[in-house]
């Protein structure tokens, strides 16, 4: 048992609840809707103790501490089971796609989504908007380049990269992205959405 | 013994030969100098199958096998040792704080630097330069509110968390960013730096 702060349109929230409902942890959910958001209840006090980045997801254990960041609440709860391998060398592999994910993916993918269906583009950041849609593409080659030769990220095998890089590719044509140029990519995401335990953003 | 495809002055190579140094794993260095870099070498066929994503740094192991994202590199190397550590919450917060670093930290605090000390800032991205600096700033608040309470990042040890943060914010004025603010930082910095095998970024 978990309990999670979050935010449901947030696709880092979203991974932590689909690995939850792939291993079967059960999860409190504790929502901060959007407009909590905007008017920032994730930079009080109370909320800064859980987390100092003042940002959602936050897992809550059972022993009241608390564990930040979308990537390091999988690793942690994915661990001894077969959504984070063993092999040293595959485990690796995995933190490497999770690294990307935050790094190359998420503030493009996420972030042109986030503006163009939620939030709006910020007042004076307009001319960052083609910049992060072309890294955004330049995800989702990297993405079909590597999807082409192989059914999913790692171990040949599903495992949170998959999790983690699908919560915001899956969205990724809320940001505009157009997505059948990747066909590779749509396979994957089908692939994804058909393991056992699998739920939708929206559940 | 592995071999790191590198570029000097790049913080996320730094972080792997300081982890060398200090763990002693013999290291060769194969080095893309600046001109390189500028020079689109990371984007030959040649360095794209090594990482798709064509950045530095990338880690060859023994078997030929490679690993780019520096910061996997890290948890791959430290596997089994005490720089990351055994207990299962005290690893996820290693990796809560190294993927704090490659979403909040290096976009900016890295960034301004290379803008401001190697590669200028890009046309038509000037905007985006006020932006960083307060992100990087926010950054710099955030490891200050923590290491005043605490000796290091993670479990009161040093860990690949303090290796992986000290090499972008030891270098953090080169970007111009006013590090007397922030004195439990410096001490932190200092205390990272008298750890024994340290090497600093230009060894």
């Amino acid at each position: 048992m978990i309990t999670l702060h979050e935010t449901a349109l947030s696709g880092n929230c979203y991974k932590v609840r689909l690995l939850c409902a792939v291993i079967g942890v059960p999860l409190r959910r504790v929502e901060l809707d959007i407009d909590a958001l905007k008017a920032g209840k994730t930079h009080t006090d109370e909320f800064l103790a859980m987390n100092p980045e003042g940002r959602v997801p936050v897992a809550e254990l059972d022993d009241g501490r608390f564990l930040p960041e979308s990537n390091a609440i999988l690793a942690y709860l994915a661990e001894r089971t077969p959504y984070l391998p063993e092999d040293r060398f595959d485990r690796a592999q995995v933190l490497r796609w999770l690294f990307w994910e935050q790094y190359s993916h998420e503030p493009y993918i996420a972030v042109v989504r986030a503006w163009r269906t939620y939030f709006g583009i910020p007042a004076g950041r307009e001319s960052e908007l083609p910049i992060r849609e072309a890294r955004g593409y330049a995800a989702l080659d990297v993405l079909e380049r590597t999807l082409a030769r192989q059914q999913f990220l790692v171990a040949e095998r599903y495992t949170i990269a998959d999790i983690a890089i699908y919560a915001y590719t899956h969205v990724a044509h809320e940001g505009g992205f157009a997505m059948e140029r990747y066909p590779a990519v749509a396979a994957w995401l089908a692939r994804v959405a058909a393991q056992p335990g699998h739920v939708p953003i929206d559940a």
